[in-house]
């Protein structure tokens, strides 16, 4: 069977559109009697009410969107179960939509989400991300946005974020402490907050332990596996290997595993590795991998009730709402 | 500045919203100057078409639903990877809709999507799920649902699925050859399409191999984390402790690693382990996992493609479409 609309339960009924859309939404000028033939008559043909028509009357969608980069990565996955967790009390559906870092993408997302396919928005954004101005025109429109993890500049909005720089600060000293004396820093777009914060961090530890920040120590990787790659061998080859590694995301740990495994260096006796990392088998590899874990459920949670409270009160503000939850330093046999 | 709608427009432009909106779908019954003025005034007051609202004309979204039990597992996160890479190229938007292997969540989601809000489904059902009248809904009302790897039995539709039996019939043969005696296989919901043939793969290799099937070996196991550990636990301190097991899913493969941790049992001396996984982290585990490695992000890239299909063209049947895609043994040190 098609579509069946209010027009067919009309025809079907012998009333006109309007009383059957009345009597559909328990108005109180439409008669008992009739409103009774017009819900059997809706039961019969299997009417739904089209979500988008209905939206259009309550303009409410009942739903909210996370806007995030990617899914394959533990931190997202598990912000993801702290939204929904929020969103499945407040009877809302969550729609997950991928921007796989390239902010164009974004911005269409972004787009579509202007006519009030969610009620609000949370998003982690693209390590291409500098134009804010899709996030300001969903706000102008009085869609609420808020961001976890990776914010954008210039957007005044709640923000849940964890201690970045403190985390970098103290990976980088737990390294040093072990003995390790030219550390590299793996990193993602330096435009991005937290990458640009872990960066701090790691040179405030640096100075704070007498050993000259070097410039080069930063290496800059991309989101493309090979390539990666390729440039972690390079660096394992290098007369001059650094000593300890810090991955700035969870994906760069792993290919560091990789580059050691094919270049024959040991872990932790020729290099000690600590990553930004969320992983659920950090534990079981070989060896261990030393991790800053980050309150990713905790975060998703915190930002999800931000959004129902700018969602249930129109007055409540999220300007300058801050929330920092700190992650927490996970010594394994990889910095030993 | 509040929602901008035709009406709105037609206000500040003294024209009808009727002429406003011809005019903006460039309609030939509107003069060249007056939709130049209509869309001069739209741009100048920020007007967006409610997507609601021209969806409920066009009755397409142009986005394609993804429902899946859960995004912490890597065979889903790169289903959905697959997935995007055709969704992308016909220029469709993606919403992942996480079901967390509630019947009652899918159905709700399910139920949504029957006005509209999504072109067509591609799901992957929960372990609980076995009643079909929700998804027989939505094909009712020409909305194209596609199966990839859990497949709801008593729908006719197109199904992209690996061969499952066969991979267990793989692993467990593996094993045997490996010298196990007594083979523990960690099952998922018995009721679920993949896990009932896994079962029957794992039974016909035992047969071939003339060792005796025992109803006991089958773990039955839940998505309760600390319930899993625990039977795991109390499975390697029994006196007749199996010598290999086979995880059906990913999730249970690292618990093993865990309980034979806790419990002092050696992988693979003492107990020989092999994992349904696409854990990125596989070879790198201690020791590296043997694993039945699934084609996850060709498997969503052939299940999008057919979707697509359908939606272009009304008269392709999905009906009785079955693509099976053949998993990988990947041979590593925990089964040595």
């Amino acid at each position: 069977m098609g579509n069946v609309t209010i027009r067919i339960l009309a025809r079907h009924l012998q009333l006109s559109a309007a009383t059957v859309s009345k009597a559909l939404a328990d108005s109180h000028e439409i008669s008992g009697p009739t409103k009774k033939r017009v819900l059997e008559m809706a039961a019969a043909l299997n009417y739904t009410p089209n979500p988008y028509a209905s939206s259009l009357r309550r303009k409410k969608s009942r739903t909210i969107a996370v806007i995030l980069p990617e899914v394959a990565d533990s931190f997202f996955s598990q912000a993801i179960n702290g939204i929904e967790a929020i969103a499945q009390d407040k009877g809302y559906h969550v729609l997950v939509c991928l921007t796989h870092e390239r902010t164009l993408k974004e911005q269409a997302i972004l787009h579509e989400m202007l006519g009030g396919r969610a009620d609000g928005i949370l998003i982690s954004v693209t390590s291409e991300t500098t134009d804010p101005a899709s996030i300001l025109e969903l706000q102008e429109k009085g869609v609420p946005v808020v961001f976890f993890d990776r914010v954008c500049e210039g957007i005044d909005t709640a923000r849940i974020v964890t201690d970045d720089a403190q985390s970098a600060y103290k990976a980088t000293d737990h390294l040093i402490r072990q003995g390790c004396k030219q550390i590299a820093f793996l990193a993602i777009s330096e435009g991005l907050s937290i990458s640009h914060q872990r960066i701090e961090g790691y040179k405030q530890a640096l100075t704070a332990h007498g050993i000259r920040f070097n410039g080069s120590d930063i290496i800059p990787c991309t989101h493309d596996a090979e390539e990666n790659l390729r440039s972690l061998k390079k660096i394992m080859r290098q007369q001059h290997r650094p000593d300890g590694i810090i991955a700035s995301v969870e994906k760069l740990a792993v290919q560091v595993y990789q580059a050691c495994r094919e270049e024959n260096i040991r872990i932790p006796e020729d290099i000690k590795v600590i990553g930004f990392s969320n992983l659920v088998t950090a534990a079981y590899l070989n060896p261990a991998l030393t991790t800053i874990t980050q309150p990713a459920f905790e975060m998703g949670r915190a930002a999800a009730s931000l959004l129902f409270k700018a969602l249930g009160n129109k007055s409540f503000s999220l300007s300058q709402n801050i929330q920092v939850i700190p992650s927490e330093l996970q010594v394994r046999d990889s910095t030993h």
